[in-house]
């Protein structure tokens, strides 16, 4: 990715990862982005979902949302996406730390062309849930006419990486303090049925296949 | 919590909250923020720790950082925070959605005074674990001359919720097509000892009672 002033990594250099594979696991492990743009003058931050394919990220809504009016102009925006990994407690508040992944990408948002949609909604699906899009009824003309799909090229992006236990300062590791780590993860809990669900339907394989 | 324009749901109002404690439970609940903030004319959006006291919001770096150096200014900033509670899995591609809480919060920062650090410090540590601060080593006066920490005032903010099963369209209910929810929810594993800890330590209280 292209390493600029403004997404190098300045404090902790050593977490810094610049390469393709290791930006692109991070965003293809999370479920929600932060998207940063600037309106009427004023910085906004709004969650969504997304999905990618190669260099590109793909964020849909509803076409008369805000967000997605403001974006399709083409206009700057900050895009990050992180997973906590656990909290790493030291013997010194000082260095208590946090385990986490991060990326933040720097680009400009454009609308999909209307023949390319489905395809960029599918992106986005399976990038929530494998499998699922082939499933369900697919978006009619109705439903994709509601529905505008923006693109961002990933141009610039750094990740960042914290893993492993506290580092505390030489003299505090004689102490009786314990340190050590919390690991945390997300968890899927069992799939609950649709209360109107037909009797007699299973669940799915997109289902079951997002269980490890 | 004010509610303006800018704050105001416009997509889904009924999914829009403004009150304090809604607001407040959410914050509580987080692990990680994302701050938006303008830098050379352009949105920077980057994750951070952080805790909540009453009214307030604190973030900490290091006093070299640069996302320090910049919102020290008392420039404009957005924040959010938002939860994942479940993929929500509907009988037409379109109606899928995502059951989540988040909360978006507009202000500024301004540096914390150095007798109030200690204290700003407390509540971001209480707000990642309860009780932790008590058990560690506090920051010398090297250390805390080495961190800034910042100060944002919630005034304007809003909450968004989504809970609950699929949505369908009527005519899409007597398909064979499965629907219904995969609950996420963020899982703390056992503990993990740090490699050098001395021998005979056990786990403090914080931790113990991090753990449901």
């Amino acid at each position: 990715m292209n390493r600029t002033e403004r997404s190098r990594i300045k404090r902790a250099p050593k977490r810094g990862y610049y390469d393709r594979e290791t930006i692109f696991r991070i965003l293809d492990a999370g479920q929600i982005c932060h998207i940063g743009f600037i309106h009427h003058n004023k910085p906004v931050v709004i969650p969504t979902i997304y999905g990618r394919s190669n260099d590109k990220l793909y964020i849909h809504g509803a076409a008369i949302s805000r967000l997605i009016a403001v974006l399709e102009k083409g206009i700057d925006i900050s895009l990050s996406v992180a997973h906590v990994d656990g909290l790493v407690l030291a013997r010194s508040a000082f260095h208590h730390s946090m385990n986490y992944r991060s990326v933040v990408v720097f680009g400009k948002a454009k609308p999909v062309a209307d023949a390319d949609k489905t395809d960029a909604l599918k992106i986005i699906s399976d990038h929530l849930i494998s499998g699922r899009w082939d499933e369900v009824r697919k978006p009619n003309t109705k439903e994709l006419k509601a529905t505008k799909v923006l693109e961002i090229e990933i141009d610039e992006a750094s990740a960042k990486i914290r893993t492993g236990g506290p580092v505390d300062d030489k003299e505090d590791y004689d102490s009786d303090i314990w340190a050590g780590e919390i690991p945390l993860k997300i968890t899927a809990l069992n799939p609950v049925d649709d209360k109107k669900l037909v009797a007699g339907i299973e669940v799915p394989d997109s289902v079951r296949n997002y269980y490890p």
